[in-house]
């Protein structure tokens, strides 16, 4: 953390996204993090905002500064998610990463530049401030246990590799509520096979493309399901739109077209054809399984073949296949029908049968409204309330920085509704959702997994409308651990219902 | 319409998205499809999809075709408005529109092609196919009349300028329930003061730009009152996204900021600054007078003087003026404070009162999920069910070509959302926002003005919840005057409740 009696020069303030203070160069391209990085110099990533294409510049930098972008953007979900600090949504500087450098206030940072990054305040520092090591006190192994003795609500956590998953454990997580495939397919030559798929001109090249993928899959989820052993591992199956694989401007699309031997204009063709007006509300989620049944195929196999594999090492694995985005009951029921069907089918072949949930998240207003038709079709509902939040509110949270922060200085909002869930609104529909969803099955595990479920006022909401677990980010575990107990003592009446300070 | 008996070549087909048939070249540009239309030619306007920038060229094209949208894309709501033929979402079509042509099923058609646009079944049809005249029975007067002592829902339409408001009259519309503002900031030297505004540094700026806006505004408001004298008119404030009214390229910047005095560079900027990722979700509707209290300062002056001057010359106006996409009583709180405020001065200024309502659109699933609280500060609700739609399923209107029609084709969904009000999800919300608005004020005006508001079972279902009107294109009136008598005999158990078919 940045001292707090140091003496420092603010160049400007955003929204303290993930905690802790970091400081480096000053780089405004992926690449380049990655390049300096490598050479061993500690570099900060100071990006417009972020896609999953500066996935690997995150990796490599101390911190990432945004100008855009809320709490719940892809820069703060992903540094969180890694435990790197992270500020977003400084509007107030203007990036000009083509000529390597920002200006803000009317102070002009170049291009290796040092700063210092504090994400527990949202700062940024010119130069480097002087840094002091926070410290942990000793109670927290008793307080966390008296924590655990006292919470209903189960605490697992959302992690995409086996190495999260580890982290997660550590943390105290009961299960993973939330593992992501897609952060699966970005890495080296998964990209290339992901963007064959994409690219293929029918059935027959898809699955071929498949193919490569379903091995690299299978790996991960057993490195997963290993980490876990025991424990509920919640995967979501493929959820982005397929343009987030592919680039986006004539310069990256040219050498991708040499590669994969197409005329660049064929390629050109396909990204405009898969362009959308708004990604967020396109084709996405379990609409790419309905129209592309394949992909699903492919995903559920990995998912058992993995299982089947640890559990014949002699652990076991409790797997929970959840379909994204679901609006309507027939979409769940046709693609849970092609899940069964392909765990039969491995189940058969490796000659053993392992326990799994089909479930779905509950992200869109009309599922929420039609949960009780929805519950017939699954053995779990997780609330994923970022995406809930985003349609309940039409409201996109990668544009939200340019009125929201005006919203909640001038008390319109109470919160920003991706950082605390708004009760009032999504809440109702959570809990119409749970109540409907209970009606038609009673047994139904509910749980949530949107980044709410780190929130300690939203985790208390969790456990008043009777949900059986939250998941969150790895290092907010203990926070949530906290709440829940916090949750439980209340409803006892043994402390009084405030807002949580945890 | 298409002689049915004519032999004909079909090149593709379509979503059948405005009535009748039309004949002229292939033109793949709005301003040549003008220009040509201006020598006497007549054209057929294809494009990927429309956007606000095509306007002028939706009006001086025969036909409007595209490759993209759905039922409720730009291309399809304004040709609907117009009565002109439109076919969308024609997706085998692959438009090549620097290059004018297109691909279709294996054929190219060029620039100066002659096309046949079927409006009534989708097909586009290679060169002139024998045309004849619809004819309308005799008896129509005599069913309307029936329908009209039978119905208890009133009937409106959605109309943006004097001359739409007079059709609508022609067609029996009893007042409009949706006239859209930003319609009026498109033409002539409009834009320009729009983009004056859009781009001013500060408020001041901002205000003298908007001054120039408001005696357009005011004179458009004036033709509307006159022309609907008596009968209520429905004001929607601005609601899109103020990029809408900007140049996206490079070439189309260059030239306006020149024009405009500005740096290019500065005018790419404001412009990158504006680019949102989701526009659907962005900074949109009450957002924008919450940021930019001004606009909507100057809108409501521009109304309440032009009801002065109105009833000034003897006729009578009804004015309601409608908040759109509010998600939270507080926004509409506040912008209604500043209506009521500014209603005041002018009246005080003119030395008389005309009544007016101030309400809100419901088009956010929040909104529906608040309806009690909503109410409380609200005169009327207006169902926008195009919006409301899109946020509850998560779907945007502009992509859900890409899946949409395979989700229906393949029974997933029954019908297109769009076109046809999903009852079973959409109607939930809405019948839940009559409960709780009702609950909280009794003589809550309550009505719809989105698509649905001129499709026979939705009008239906509108009847069923107890809404006091519906809202359609003028040409969809007759329509939905019948569907709502058929509604109130269903009641009455006169006739039996089966799936309308007029």
């Amino acid at each position: 953390m940045v001292d707090p009696r140091a003496a420092v020069t603010v160049v400007a303030k955003g929204l303290p996204a993930s905690p802790g203070a970091a400081q480096g160069e000053a780089v405004f391209d992926a690449d380049e993090a990655e390049a300096l990085a490598k050479q061993g110099r500690k570099v900060i990533l100071v990006r417009p905002e972020t896609s999953p294409e500066d996935f690997h510049g995150i990796v490599a930098a101390q911190a990432v500064l945004t100008a855009r972008g809320g709490m719940t953007s892809h820069a703060a979900i992903v540094a969180r998610g890694m435990g790197k600090t992270c500020v977003v949504g400084a509007t107030e500087i203007e990036v000009d990463a083509a000529g390597g450098r920002f200006r803000a206030n009317g102070r002009v940072v170049k291009r290796g530049q040092v700063l210092t990054v504090d994400g527990t305040t949202g700062r940024v520092i010119l130069g480097t401030a002087k840094l002091v090591e926070p410290t942990v006190g000793g109670h927290y192994g008793k307080l966390m246990a008296w924590a655990d003795a006292r919470r209903r609500l189960r605490v697992r956590a959302n992690a995409d590799t086996p190495a999260d998953a580890r982290r997660a454990r550590e943390f105290g997580a009961e299960g993973i509520g939330l593992c992501r495939t897609e952060h699966m397919f970005f890495e080296g030559d998964r990209i290339t096979a992901m963007r064959e798929m994409i690219v293929a001109p029918d059935e027959t090249e898809r699955r071929r493309a498949l193919a490569k993928l379903l091995p690299m899959q299978r790996g991960d989820f057993e490195g997963i399901f290993e980490a876990m052993a025991g424990y509920p591992v919640t995967i979501r199956l493929l959820d982005p739109p397929l343009h987030e694989f592919l680039p986006h401007t004539r310069g990256e699309i040219a050498p991708l077209a040499k590669a994969m031997k197409l005329p660049a204009a064929a390629l050109e063709r396909i990204v405009d054809g898969l362009t959308e007006v708004n990604p967020m509300l396109g084709h996405r989620g379990c609409r790419l399984g309905i129209t592309y049944p394949e992909i699903t195929e492919m995903q559920a196999r990995a998912i058992f073949e993995a299982a089947c594999r640890v559990v014949a090492r002699g652990k076991q694995v409790v797997a929970e296949v959840m379909i994204p985005l679901v609006a309507h009951v027939e979409e769940l029921r046709r693609q849970a029908e092609i899940v069964r069907r392909v765990a039969q089918d491995v189940f058969l072949a490796e000659g053993r049968a392992v326990p799994y949930l089909v479930g779905t998240m509950i992200e869109l207003p009309r599922a929420a409204l039609t949960a009780d038709e929805i519950a017939k079709e699954a053995d779990f509902f997780s609330f994923g309330t970022n995406d809930l939040t985003q349609t309940t509110f039409g409201l996109s949270r990668d544009d939200a920085g340019r009125f929201l922060p005006f919203y909640v200085e001038h008390g319109i909002l109470k919160d920003d509704p991706f950082q605390v869930l708004d009760q009032e609104g999504v809440g109702r529909l959570m809990e119409l959702a749970v109540r409907l969803g209970r009606g038609s099955r009673n047994e139904l595990k509910i749980g949530i997994c949107g980044e709410h479920g780190g929130e300690p006022e939203s985790v208390k909401f969790c456990h008043r409308v009777g949900m059986n677990y939250v998941s969150c980010s790895p290092f907010r575990v203990p926070i949530a651990r906290l709440a829940a107990a916090q949750a439980a003592l209340e409803e006892q009446g043994v402390i009084n219902r405030t807002r949580a300070t945890v």
